[in-house]
């Protein structure tokens, strides 16, 4: 500990396994203090979830103009998008996500405001009804997900809804474990899936590289009903000028292919409006053919006058790219708020480690063992909800108690500022409370 | 057969069973002859759907300005609608469709485009999860619905889509035959449901009466998770100038206490966009509690902006009365061209019956036994496109071969006018079929 001039004191940044008994008693209760400090600011903030930011809902107002009382409202393909009808999406619609996504617009389906949705339905019909000839899941004894970690609590919940048994797959900066997923896959039929967020995956932030996507293309699945979900949630979604241009599963499964083996999923939600943009779902034309037999079940159709709006506002999908850079404008410092606090408060101390991501939503920090819930408790307790402890495992159970997903988008910088500041010391208390005690 | 001056000839309106053969003969010639007459005008007009009509879509376009670039996007409760969250939908849509349908707004749950959408959940939930503390439904060897026909077809598909065997109950100008529905909902368990179209019922257009609605809130069902499945989709859609104003099934199930035994559906599909509008849910707060905890998993949320916008638009429910009789003045002309149509082109011949209704989408027409499929081969055959003959019955079967659902709201007026003249010649020349050969 350092005395400033002022009498204030300074804690020491050094790695805390050099520190001694006596050092560490001390900067326990120098955090100890900090945080008491905190708590009496009274916080209420909430980075519980990967939510935009006001600023950021802002930037799409002017949709809300796109379509007026005198708007043409028929589409290209001379459809009234105010009518029943086109069930998989107007035919404007397709072309745009295909675009984004490097997809042929017959493989498209354009849906309602959730992709989500989308996913729960692809589970839905394999469970019920069953796909590609196969027994539906509710017959069977035992169907098992990869779920490679850590990954997103939303996709856990929907396949721990059906049942469906849960295995984790290790990840690191390249994406999951190929020859462990290539294992299971192969060499397991009731292995009927596995999550993937191949760009900017949440939480990791790491994009899948070329390799990974190839290796997930030349998958030999034991099940006929096996499907990769490929939910590409931030394809668009860069924090740096000049992002990485991966390789799509549409262009490696052309290559190999297996064009059959993928769903895929996209939305505006973190482009427009969460809630009340458009999700797409992009598949073989064979899978697509079957999914929509079963779809035309549940429903007569999506809103067609939001997909228009949304093409009518942006026009190509170039736009759509050079909208994004607008939300980067607002993303990036915050981004940078998180990992320059982190940097400067807990890396001296050699204690924990982060990702440092180039796009997406979050920040995935791995805490010292056995204290990320405490962390979590501790920030909580401070004024600041965060995303559960274990919430990016299956189950919700995190084996290490380590990883936490930080979600810095919807705090302004100046209350994420003060978020960071809480939550670097909830870092040090832990672990400080874990060495000394 | 009358010959007028000029030489044309009138076919005879007298009952046909009063004709003698060489008169049958006579008129099937003369019929058979005006059948191609029309066939050689080569219409292509559509009525199989309960679409509306542009003009009928145009009245919602001043909707399209509500919500514009600088619209306060706050919802009463505080949420802005174009962030994730309030799964159950915003206060002022749960109020306005609540004053719709003489519930309670915390009883509603306001959702996204579709009201088939929430029903398929309802089933989905209880197929997957089971509801009421009872084994799901796709862990049981038997379960069984109701079905009042002549129905609604999209209905009949949801519950075959879950292998849910299906009963037929009659109906009669009350609705369906409560004795029957109670002699099965009290003594098999194996009912789960029933299907109801309580108001201006699809595709009779009859309207419950107050005893029926009473007789279902008397319900004691011997399966726990037994709902009526009450899809008030025509509540506000009237005919006539002063509509009947029935019991709900709020206040009679309030009045017996039997609160958590149906799930009552509505949407604004028929009132403002079909596609683009809003659906709402109504049940007890003990079911809605039960069914949002699953509705949760499977999306984060509707479109609240599409809420806010129909809520900004309408204001309170007197106002989207008031917006209905812009569609009645759209649509009550077409009603009468085909009740004019039948009542001088068939009633006189005395070989069918059809219901005069006092609001919805359609008029049930019951064509003699075993014409319904050649009826509506002859009207494809001729340049209109009926519903399929069946349609109206479970599995497509109607045992009668007699039923048809004439749906005349998307046609114009002249347009509907040629198709219900054909459709009369056609019911006359299968008629004149069977009778003569």
């Amino acid at each position: 500990m350092f005395i400033r001039k002022d009498g204030s004191t300074v804690m020491e940044k050094k790695l805390l396994k050099e520190q001694s008994a006596a050092e560490l008693g001390a900067l326990l209760r120098q955090t100890q203090a900090a945080y008491d400090a905190f708590q009496a600011k009274k916080l209420s903030l909430n980075m519980a979830r990967g939510k935009p930011g006001p600023e950021q809902l802002d930037l799409t107002m002017p949709m809300l103009n796109t379509l007026a009382a005198d708007s043409d409202m028929i589409s290209e393909s001379g459809d009234d998008t105010r009518n029943y009808g086109v069930l998989a999406g107007i035919a404007e619609a397709k072309k745009l996500f295909a675009d984004i996504l490097g997809a042929k617009p017959e493989e498209m389906f354009v849906a309602g405001n959730s992709s989500l949705e989308l996913m729960f339905a692809c589970l839905q019909i394999a469970y019920v009804k069953g796909i590609a000839g196969c027994t539906p899941w509710s017959r069977l004894d035992k169907v098992k997900f990869l779920c490679p970690v850590p990954g997103y609590d939303r996709h856990f919940a929907l396949t721990e809804y059906f049942g469906v048994e849960m295995i984790t797959v290790p990840t690191d900066e390249n994406g999951p474990d190929m020859a462990v997923v290539k294992q299971y896959v192969e060499n397991d039929a009731a292995v009927k899936g596995i999550w993937c967020v191949p760009i900017y995956a949440n939480p990791s932030g790491i994009v899948y590289s070329d390799d990974t996507v190839r290796a997930f293309a030349a998958l030999k699945p034991a099940a006929k009903d096996f499907r990769i979900f490929w939910d590409n949630a931030y394809c668009i979604h860069h924090l740096t000028e000049n992002p990485k241009k991966p390789l799509t599963i549409n262009q490696a499964c052309a290559e190999a292919g297996s064009e059959g083996i993928f769903y895929q999923f996209v939305s505006t939600s973190k482009v427009t409006f969460p809630g009340a943009g458009v999700a797409a779902f992009n598949t073989s034309k064979a899978n697509l053919d079957e999914l929509c037999k079963h779809l035309g079940i549940q429903t007569i159709g999506f809103d067609k006058i939001n997909q228009l709006r949304h093409v009518r506002f942006f026009g190509n999908a170039d736009n759509m790219r050079a909208h994004m850079e607008k939300h980067r404008a607002v993303l990036a410092p915050k981004f940078a708020v998180v990992l320059d606090t982190l940097e400067k408060e807990i890396a001296p101390l050699g204690i924990a480690s982060w990702t440092k991501p180039e796009g997406g939503y979050f920040v995935s920090f791995n805490a010292p063992k056995g204290t990320a819930k405490r962390i979590v408790q501790l920030c909580k307790e401070g004024g600041v909800t965060l995303t559960g402890a274990g919430a990016t495992y299956p189950y919700k159970n995190d084996p290490d108690d380590s990883n936490i997903r930080i979600a810095p988008t919807y705090p302004s910088v100046s209350e994420l500022t003060q978020a960071m500041e809480l939550f670097c010391i909830c870092v040090k208390l832990a672990a400080l409370e874990q060495l000394v005690n």
